[in-house]
């Protein structure tokens, strides 16, 4: 029995109410100045208080010494683990921009790249085009109907897209046409297994049209694609652990990773405040809330150690709110380090506060990787989060007799 | 190599001796007055001198979160994990009762009922009987012969009570008669694979058959059955751990789970003194020893927290003379935790200390969930127990060259 199943077997609905806020990127590195991590530095007198009723600890996204990207990060803390990797790159960019991806669709990543006159490849990313630039020619590619299949292309960032193939009977069990690397053509896209032969062809009608279309739009003049994938499998969070849940997020890669696992997606503004507000307005028709906060990991990524610090105290400034409306567990924590010192994501453990009745407090009276290291819930994986959740509002029966 | 294969390949027999001492349910949660737990609040001078003198920790019987019943939490004590799943639901009652259940047996799970006279069900437990009333109808349908195989009945507790098939060629792969809701019939037992024909045949019989003796004995006049199953193919810890093992347990479900591993189980009496007295007396035969204290655990269910306190208190006053034996290893924890702030079972880690003349001891000095937060054991799972304890007692050989 995979631990999913044994949650299944042993989850139940009952009104009580689990907040799970997730400040995206929240643990940090020691600014040698100060020998205080981001998290350290901010002033966070409710974050701290929560700290001290509740039970502390570390969290692994993945495992030790392991960084994740946003998906594994967040479908760790959705309890949801190795059935992550089976997710394809063409259907993770798709989730990334919040694309309505539907069963049977089959989506690949592509590139804008540069091929020279003997239609060798000179620039896999076509020198990293604009955004701008890059939905403009998106523009020109996008609506094609070719077989009686329907292609959706959709600008991501610089020179990324995405390609979404919509028809009947689309195998997505084809290779990539980027050679992944310079001096060479495109590969033709080739089916691996019969079944797949529909696709492969459509695909490369594609990649034709596509190359005449952009003649004139050097350096962007052909395209790239890889990583043909269609969605996976996940079992919702309504079948595993019998919830209503829902998303609150205002970026769209999170609102697609929510969506992926059967979360309702709730509209909510940009702000820390517009958020909570969110979550006010709709709390009495749902029984679990993902909160994302997004700003924290994008100043880590800038390595803005300052405006990170900022993010965790809007957090905190707005934490009362959310206490107020009395939800019977609280979680707060993140999908993944990123320490303004790297300027990125990182493999170094996250810290996670959980408050409830029913938990057994420990000593942690302040909210710090290093105060983390003492607490209660010592350090655990990612995946067992959302049980330790469920267990705290009494939502999982007893395990055998 | 699965985990006890590992073991199996380095264990060896040795004189050394070690003691496991259970104390069901020992973790607790802290009293809203006193921010004490039961083990907390217990005077527990000896237990602090063992826990000074040793290692402690935290451990998880299944999982974060999971709140375990009684087998898997012994199971995984004794280093079996994923295995204990496999044990049907049947055999899980009759060991309850300390049935001596033999390889070839099918045992499955009774409720009394009631029934109206179109023969729906209108109480799946027939107003809870008592005990008394369930032992007197068991009574009545004990001992029947139907085609050559004979049919054990005895009695679990309130409407529950166990039903044994014994005789040759009996496959227990067929479905419950218990349709789990009222307004409907009882289903007709019927076989999932050919070789399961003959059980089925027998197992509708035996349910006619008590429908006609209980007609008179409203509102227990029907038979609901599930769980038919045999006893799970476990290897004992003879061959495992190449241990002589025996157990010290006064009730029927704990002697039951020893058998099932290959333990002896010693006659003994109730009392925590009783218990201690029984391995004394037989501390040369053996060299492994568990000994059971349900105490505690059935405090924390009737939500008794002082009386949980009490016997930890008597533990603690037994255990100098269980040290006086001079045992190579000694193991005080518990299977689960049982606060009684929850009045049952739940998922928080249970303290443990290990000690021994080989242990690295850590600066904890007292035996409290609070202070084995910060043992040198960490948090751990429950299944790594007994190798650590054979470690200890070093009775486990190197792995590899």
């Amino acid at each position: 029995m995979s631990d999913l199943e044994l949650i299944k077997s042993i989850s139940q609905p009952s009104p009580s109410k689990i907040v799970l806020v997730v400040i995206d990127g929240l643990g940090g590195l020691p600014r040698p100045e100060t020998g205080k991590t981001e998290l350290e530095t901010a002033h966070t007198p409710n974050l701290d208080q929560l700290a001290a009723k509740g039970v502390c600890g570390l969290i692994d996204p993945v495992s030790p010494g392991i960084t994740p990207g946003s998906a594994p990060g967040h479908l760790a803390l959705f309890g949801y683990a190795s059935l992550t990797l089976t997710i394809g790159r063409g259907v993770l960019e798709a989730i990334g921009i919040d694309f309505d991806l539907q069963p049977e669709d089959v989506a690949a990543r592509g590139n804008f790249c540069t091929v020279d006159e003997a239609g060798l490849v000179v620039d896999r990313r076509a020198g990293r085009i604009s955004t701008e630039k890059c939905t403009e020619l998106c523009r020109l590619l996008d609506g094609l109907v070719l077989d009686e299949a329907k292609i959706l292309v959709s600008p991501v960032r610089d020179h990324r897209f995405v390609v979404v193939f919509r028809g009947e009977g689309l195998v997505a069990d084809v290779n990539d046409s980027d050679p992944q690397r310079i001096g060479v053509a495109p590969k033709s896209i080739t089916a691996l297994s019969r079944k797949a032969n529909r696709l492969a062809r459509i695909a490369n009608q594609f990649v034709a049209q596509a190359k005449t279309t952009l003649a004139g739009h050097h350096p962007a003049n052909m395209v790239l694609m890889r990583g043909f994938s269609k969605l996976p499998h996940l079992p919702s969070m309504g079948e595993i652990y019998k919830l209503k849940a829902a998303a609150i997020a205002s970026y769209p890669m999170y609102r697609g990773l929510a969506k992926l696992v059967g979360m309702k997606v709730l509209s909510t503004g940009t702000s820390v405040e517009d958020e909570f507000n969110t979550l006010k307005q709709n709390f009495a028709d749902y029984d679990f809330f993902f909160v994302h906060i997004k700003g924290s990991d994008a100043a880590g990524e800038d390595g803005d150690f300052d405006r990170k610090v900022r993010v965790i105290e809007q957090v905190d400034k707005a934490l009362p709110e959310l206490i107020s409306l009395k939800p019977d567990v609280i979680v707060v924590t993140g999908d993944h380090s990123t320490p303004a010192m790297l300027k990125g994501h990182s493999w170094h453990p996250v810290p996670i506060i959980l408050y409830s009745k029913w938990c057994r407090p420990d000593r942690v009276s302040e909210f710090s990787e290093s105060a983390c290291l003492s607490g209660g819930l010592g350090r655990f994986p990612a995946t067992e989060v959302l049980p330790l959740a469920m267990a705290n509002a009494l939502k999982l029966t007893k395990f055998g007799a």
